[in-house]
């Protein structure tokens, strides 16, 4: 399936988690068998051009999609989780969100030093989650140059925020305008 | 690679999240590229045989592992999750915890009536989650009557609570004694 076939299978809601936003959700994409297994498809094949040599995601969407491409490529897969649920001594960082604060956590035993660590996530709007996974992944000795979207919302600048730290950024479609 | 060999990959973890608990960590097992294909492999066979038309995976561990299958098997995936994460119409389920209680959420419209629907997750304990699952995807209309675990800990019973409401059980190991 081609990223436009896979575009029509995205479902908007509108009015989620708030009045305004347009949300994308991927429940649809994912239910429909040939359609997840595209996406993986695409995803992976944009993570091999990075020179991925494991692959990270984010709690929890960014697991269904992470996973599986390491798979895919053969790799290993370092999940990035929220607070508190690893079992082991973690690092962490916190990151600003619109109305409060957030925290990744990770086990940095997870990557090796100079690995070459793609970030894999369902979606980038803002782009704040995917910069503090970058930079944990860096404190952990992870090389992070490529994040691999399946949807990028560009009016919300994540793919330039993810440039300005040296990450650049691939999608599968966007959704503009919003 | 063989169930053996996978299991050597799982870190135990002493005291967590309370005194006197193992904790069996998959971490170290997803960060090894062949171990984490192998695992999917051995799931998604077990899941091919109990005739999986979708699989479904519970927030967050069972995402990792369950999308991964349904790939495999070329199938969809549906995600069962904490409250609050799907932005459409949900159907949930109350489950008791040792102290408190949980809740899961679905997609109604996630699975077909009468679809053949296999869980997947890293591990069972005493079933809880998984029962609370199946129970909510056969409110859903989707036929459950096999769960896939990478690890069993057969001595808190899950397999058997999860056979008293007609859900077989197959793991890739199990730690015993606890």
């Amino acid at each position: 399936m081609t990223p436009a076939e896979l575009q029509a299978l995205i479902r908007t809601v509108p009015d989620f988690p708030a009045p305004g936003v347009q949300f994308r959700d991927i429940t649809t994409l994912i239910a429909h068998g040939d359609g997840l297994k595209a996406s993986v498809a695409h995803l992976a094949a944009h993570a091999r051009d990075a020179g991925a040599q494991a692959i990270a995601g984010m709690e929890a969407r960014g697991f269904i999609f992470g996973a599986a491409v390491a798979i895919e490529l053969g790799v290993g897969f370092v999940p990035v989780r929220k607070p508190g649920k690893l079992p082991v001594e973690t690092i962490g960082i916190d990151y600003a969100l619109e109305y409060g604060v957030d925290r990744l956590e990770m086990d940095p035993k997870a990557v090796a030093q100079g690995q070459r660590v793609v970030l894999v996530d369902d979606l980038i709007a803002t782009g704040g989650t995917a910069c503090a996974a970058a930079k944990l992944l860096r404190q952990a000795g992870a090389i992070v140059d490529h994040a691999a979207f399946v949807i990028d919302l560009p009016d919300l600048g994540g793919a330039k925020r993810l440039a300005e730290i040296g990450v650049s950024v691939s999608a599968l479609m966007d959704f503009a305008g919003e």
